[in-house]
């Protein structure tokens, strides 16, 4: 932790009491002045902060910005992800530098955040639309002990996390969309690319890249995105405050990763499936050139979608682009 | 292709004829004494080529050293791979080499040959000794239209065309085991290490890693590959020409490579099936801290071992440690 994070992390904690500036500089093992002039610091970037003789210092609020070193504080216990945070104010890609820390043996867990990508991804290198602090763009690095075919269960908790962390933050239930998208009223909100390096039997590493629309406003989206894409903004009507989001989604991630890593994937697998929109609908999905007619029935072990298919056979899924079809 | 590839590619093509140096000049587009210049240039790394008024030049015999140009002009027509040929006298690992190409978009069918590797690799990481010059250690790239499940689909056409190479060059028929050894008489001669990068659903590339023991003498194995290793050299009983064998692999490997991408793994398998040694025997099979024991019955469509189990039931294996058990 860095003198910030112990900063903000002590004023977070001490809440309306506030903290002496005594007991900072006792704490943290620096000057009263010193402390003054880290406090000085963190009001340019936006903190507001009180400071008063008797109360000491008292966090009143933080600015709309992704700070790592407040990010951490926040974050407070958790087991994997967000050891290492990151944040960028602008990169190509966040999938692309995890990657790079990837091959440097960063360690599981690293979180890289960027104000703005200038190449954000989607899927099958879809163009992934990434104003600067309107959203939350972000990449996670994970080294499961898994094989490749059972990846598809760390999409799964994602969706799963990003889920509740949504519904805790904006009081909307979102729905989930196979296998990798999370909507609002039928519109896409946020979406999970995950990407693997691996030998044909065991995954040298997961990168899950998340993209979620917090506070773009309508006139912000491009036309033809309008009617498939919005925010949370939009669907709230009210600003969001990210850096919160931020650290809901890391702990509710945090939380199902660690269930996936203890071999519970069943139990992730049960919540995902009460919220998911496409089960039990009749689809149509596109894999390729291949194009697949049937009832989504369910998740199989690996995460995958079972489809019943026109001809009564049970298909496992991995990916594809799905689309309810109205009878 | 280069002069030198040019130069090379005509004195092949010549044969005992020989080719006349007016010819070469005009063909080439340089001057008599150019074609002398780089004819004493490959003279210099080894190539014996005879000169003389009347039959031109002629080329007796290549040295016992991997060129890239000469490679290229003896490969003739390829499909895919081997369109682009890099050598390294010493890399870490070809893989890795090979991995930053992927990385910046060189086109598939590329492949890195290295003298020698300081940190040559096996699967799972293990180490895969490759001395100098006494091997063949390359890795070629490919970016197929697959699935991540498929993938294994490669390994058993790179272990086929592997194998018919070895036989064409040395006369002996070696045995395939499953998933990506050549053996002969039991010993391991070469592995094949598999590795991807991909989305959910769709394959982004996969890099096959070849290693095949072809002059290393028994004094030259450690003393606990002995009973586990041998070479080409050890089992003929004489030298082999390195590069008339990596050509005869690259040639078979983008025969095996057409017919996966043109829909035909069937007959590939095939062929796969009748060389394995470790179909139809009674194994065990170590995959992390699993074990399983069955009878290893048949391929499945992805390239999947179907392993009949003790309980009767049928698993499909993607990757693990195979021992045959003595009944």
């Amino acid at each position: 932790m860095t003198i910030d994070t112990k900063i903000l992390s002590a004023l977070r904690a001490a809440g309306e009491g506030g903290v002496a500036g005594t007991e900072l500089s006792q704490d943290l093992g620096i000057s009263r002045a010193a402390v003054w002039s880290r406090v000085e610091e963190l009001r340019s970037l936006g903190y507001e902060i009180e400071a008063s003789p008797h109360m000491g210092y008292r966090l009143l609020s933080a600015p709309d910005l992704l700070h790592a070193d407040d990010l951490h504080a926040a974050l407070g216990k958790i087991k994997i992800i967000g050891r290492d945070i990151r944040v960028f104010e602008e990169t190509t890609s966040t999938n692309d530098v995890i990657e790079k820390l990837a091959r440097d043996n960063v360690p599981e867990g690293a979180v890289v955040f960027a104000e703005s990508q200038t190449r954000g991804r989607g899927r099958l290198g879809r163009k992934w639309m990434s104003p600067a602090r309107k959203g939350l763009w972000f990449s996670i690095l994970l080294r499961p002990a898994m094989r490749p075919a059972t990846v598809t269960q760390l999409t799964i908790a994602a969706a799963t996390g990003l889920f509740r962390a949504i519904r805790a933050q904006t009081g909307i239930t979102p729905e989930i969309k196979w296998p990798n998208d999370i909507l609002i009223h039928g519109k896409k909100i946020a979406g999970i690319l995950t990407e693997l390096s691996a030998e044909l039997d065991k995954v040298k590493y997961v990168i899950l890249g998340l993209g979620i629309d917090v506070n773009i406003t309508t006139a912000e989206f491009p036309a033809e995105l309008r009617k498939l894409a919005t925010s949370l903004r939009i669907e709230t009507g009210r600003l969001q405050n990210r850096a919160d989001l931020a650290i809901k989604i890391l702990q509710e991630l945090d939380r199902d990763y660690d269930r996936v890593c203890a071999g519970q994937f069943e139990s992730v697998a049960d919540e995902w499936e009460e919220h998911c929109t496409t089960l039990g609908q009749h689809v149509v999905i596109h894999i390729g050139d291949r194009i697949l007619r049937g009832t989504a029935e369910s998740l199989d072990s690996d995460g995958a979608l079972l489809l019943r298919t026109q001809h009564g056979q049970l298909d496992r899924i991995i990916g594809g682009d799905v689309t309810i079809e109205k009878s």
